[in-house]
């Protein structure tokens, strides 16, 4: 059980590392075929293809996210991880950065290279600078 | 499985009619003693006593709320359920009313005397009327 905790830990390090180098393809890899993201004021958004679409508007841009694990609860071949999350995006071109801070609530899944993320509850909102 | 299913069904429907019959002893009969709710641009709210002390901010207020679940998954004496959630709340005393509206992502948990909420991930957003 310890080292399926270390390993949804590492999943997240892996997650934000891979975001912040601009690697779409590697994030892509750390979820289900059919997840499905969750944010405030849109409409969920089902599916790699999907996830990979919305990554291609932030191409240039540069995100620099930490996170604080709250709570990983394991679950058998599934887990839920509740994690703080702060996100800096800077647009390419020189526009003002954005910071965003919240809750993340994630639905985690075993498969057989490892834990992915499967449902994720994204509750960041914009924190004035 | 199918019993279960209803069961967290049920749930739902008993949490949104005890909401809008002002019932907060049935609401927090529906959640575990360390339920945590989390909500876009707020800290997090963990426990009984903080959920009881947030509704009786809306004590007099009139809350009418569906749900339409999109998604439950049984995880053993765990499951997730994923709704759509539409919240409408009158303030007493003649003020306009709010609309919002947006997905949920809950913890459910079996206990003896049934399924309950655990973990609740809140993603409404105001709608504009």
């Amino acid at each position: 059980m310890q080292d399926d905790e270390q390993a949804i830990r590492q999943l997240l390090t892996t997650w934000l590392d891979a975001s912040k180098a601009g690697d779409t393809g590697k994030v892509l890899s750390l979820m289900t075929e059919d997840a499905v993201f969750l944010v405030t004021g849109q409409a969920a958004m089902r599916g790699k293809a999907a996830f990979a679409a919305s990554q291609a508007a932030l191409k240039n841009a540069k995100i620099e996210a930490t996170g604080e694990i709250q709570e990983i609860k394991l679950l058998g071949d599934w887990a839920y991880m509740w994690t703080r999350l702060s996100v800096d995006i800077t647009p390419a071109g020189g526009a003002a950065p954005t910071k965003r801070a919240g809750n993340t609530l994630s639905i985690l899944r075993r498969q057989a290279d490892g834990w992915v993320i499967a449902r994720d509850a994204n509750m960041l909102a914009v924190v004035s600078q």
